[in-house]
């Protein structure tokens, strides 16, 4: 056996190093189309397809997302770091976060809630669960559609990653990364090691 | 404004593009470390620290998170991401993917679980809350502890991205992907699009 690597403690972070950066919208108390970044999310099952967003009761976002029961997440691609950046500064309750970037609020088609038109990926999303964690509020969503810019389909028919060109944050380093090289095959890169 | 991008729809698909790739460990019933591969999953408090993983009723891994209300989170780096791969392939009913993969389980240090000591960041968790979704249950962990290898520590004191080397899945390709380029800095980018 390899020898294990000398490991040192941090003590309890909220880290797995690595983060997709998402954008969760919701129409808010007042009517108007609102979003915020979250690094804090996940797909969390297959049947019903659904996804958890992590919000903070005081957030202007956790209202709008409890009182409609519906949200979304807009994937933004790298090219659109500095808005996706800016909808995680400001607050919603003082600013326009689409004007201010110049982004477009879309009417979700299946749920009452909009997204962000530029960014190339969109889930649409119903309420279905929410989770009182403390200081942020697990809210789950039933995935109900999935909308990807007609231009980021590849050859094969397919979406393609290097067309989407989602991007990733360090909370180490505080970065925003793009996605890099392909370094294997999944379900495939393993079977190397299963006994013959 | 700019005109939002023309969309497809592809219906309700479980992906917010690209996942980080996360290895959950336990002892399993039988007492023998075991883990299994996940991309669902994602933090989800600060307060307590929390992360979610996502795991369906029949894995083996389920059984062990169950019994022991506790679960580590090894993040590996891209040099193991065939033997990553593996822990996502087999069960641990049938197959030691620890001896498999010629890795080593250790036991972690304030919980009943075991981590994967080849792989550079790792999560200790206690189990504080499980959600049943229907075809998988959440299993929320407190971060009691986070631990890095010595060697991924940057000059600054701080973990280093570029050396822990996380990598990612992309649904749609079934590849994994390296962490590529910084592209922005976070909290910074947006700044430009505050009302002066």
């Amino acid at each position: 056996m390899t020898a294990p690597h000398q490991k040192r403690s941090i003590g309890p972070q909220t880290t797995v190093g690595i983060h997709p950066v998402l954008v969760v919208g919701c129409y808010a108390p007042d009517g108007r189309p609102n979003a915020m970044t979250v690094a804090w999310s996940g797909i969390c099952s297959s049947k019903p397809p659904a996804v958890a967003v992590a919000v903070r009761p005081e957030r202007y976002t956790h209202q709008g997302i409890a009182a409609r029961k519906a949200f979304t997440v807009s994937v933004p691609s790298d090219r659109h770091a500095a808005e996706a950046d800016l909808f995680g500064i400001g607050s919603g309750r003082d600013l326009d976060k689409f004007a201010a970037t110049d982004l477009t609020p879309v009417r979700a088609e299946h749920i009452d809630a909009p997204y962000v038109g530029e960014f190339p990926l969109v889930l649409e999303c119903r309420l279905i669960e929410t989770v009182d964690l403390g200081a942020h509020t697990l809210f789950v969503g039933e995935i109900v559609d999935v909308k990807i810019d007609e231009d980021c389909f590849g050859e094969n028919g397919k979406p393609d990653i290097e067309r989407l060109r989602p991007f990733l944050y360090d909370t180490f380093g505080f970065g925003y990364h793009a996605v890099g090289d392909r370094v294997g095959t999944a379900f495939s890169a393993g079977r190397r090691f299963l006994p013959r």
